[in-house]
């Protein structure tokens, strides 16, 4: 089977230009056929300041109103997006910028307002994603660039978590592809202390995993990110990797099994 | 030769809800292959003035400095850009929404700084249109809807005239299609007497044209999308109307031939 990558980067990387420039030189590299998808940030929240858009949190995660979705489509989707397809082309890569909404690529279904309102959110089924037409990208050569933005095929665009779509897109593409997703953000990988930047843990099994948590050696923000992994493993993704986006290209990081 | 329709919408409908509905489902009636080019209306103006974005204007046009290219890009390429995919999505018109950066389908060039400097501000040329890429695209039934954003393949983004991308797609294509473009804007076409709805001229030649200029019966606004007009026909396109958006699926508007 052809082998895919899928990597998503957080808006850790994204808002900082001298970093976002040399990660996606070394995106650039990677062979094809490859697949981006980017968060947001924390412009998105300078925005809202700034036009007096409040913002509501909860467990970390936003609340998606009619102006905070007009605002993160705004961020995400048009500032973000177009600003790092506009990098990879002149790294000679021939990205090519999309939400969920274009070409109906990734449908998503609001979520239930019970027990929680989170607003805006779309929540997404592999099954449901047009793998055809993002082969047929690829084919041509060209490399898929997805913002965390959904459509419910009603009219309305909807605010998705971004690791959500690359595993998504990952676990849908498996059946095609090898597919190896890998998750980078600030740190260079799972630590087993997360004070310990020499603690990290080169390998993970879901056995480890569930004897970790158990101790409770996972820090808390870690935990769903690699929920989210290992669910991806078990519906057919070959391999999911966590690491630092400073280390792209090399082999520090933390491999999921 | 396969027919292409290639339909422009300015601003003033993009920024009023019921209306750009009620032409996006219209649309979405049209047969394919359609591109869709939309520009940016007031939406960026307001919102440079609740963010202290100066904005300056030279001859009803927008100097483009590197805030305000953020600005566009957010509004233009994501929030308008992505509001008309998923109304058409809804509507069972399957849209897929680009910028000129994407797929590398429209390079343009930063336009000199003499003698006005224009800031961040592309002028694109239809050979170097990757019509290739859109045909393909177009052949799968997909609707391409193209924002007012071009990039230099450098790394820049470049804000580029609406009118002008409309018609530059329309040259380019028009060695592979008989391509019909459509002005939509507010009037019901070129008018006679701009106070007159009733002096709607059906037709207007090159010829009729250059005659009612000399004669000042133009309006000032209207003499650069004429020329555009005009230019795009002397380049292959088969047709060029002039209508209002609310007209779109009907005979009323302007033919020039």
């Amino acid at each position: 089977m052809r082998e895919l990558t899928i990597i998503k980067i957080g808006g850790n990387v994204v808002e900082k230009p001298m970093e976002l420039e040399s990660f996606l030189k070394k995106f650039s590299n990677l062979p094809q056929p490859k697949i981006l998808v980017h968060g947001g940030g924390n412009y998105a929240t300078e925005l809202s300041a700034k036009l007096g858009i409040k913002v509501t949190m909860l467990d970390g995660r936003r609340i998606t109103d009619a102006e905070t979705l007009k605002l993160v489509t705004m961020v995400y989707a048009g500032m973000i997006n177009k600003t790092v397809v506009s990098l990879l082309q002149k790294f000679g890569c021939n990205a090519i910028g999309l939400s969920g909404a274009d070409g109906d690529i990734i449908p998503g279904v609001r979520r239930s307002s019970h027990p929680i309102d989170w607003g805006l959110v779309g929540d997404i089924q592999p099954s449901n994603i047009n793998t055809s037409l993002l082969s047929s990208l690829m084919g041509r050569g060209l490399v898929p660039v997805f913002c965390p933005i959904t459509h419910d095929r009603n009219g309305s665009l909807l605010n998705t978590n971004a690791d959500t779509v690359a595993s998504s897109l990952a676990v849908a593409l498996s059946s095609d592809y090898s597919v190896r997703l890998i998750y980078c953000f600030e740190k260079e990988g799972v630590l087993s202390d997360p004070e310990n930047k020499g603690s990290l843990m080169p390998l993970i099994t879901r056995e480890t995993f569930t004897y970790l948590q158990r101790k409770g050696a996972i820090s808390h923000g870690m935990i769903p990110k690699l929920e989210n992994a290992f669910s991806a493993l078990e519906n057919g993704v070959s391999e999911v990797v966590i690491k630092s986006s400073a280390n792209l290209g090399n082999e520090v990081g933390t491999l999921l099994k």
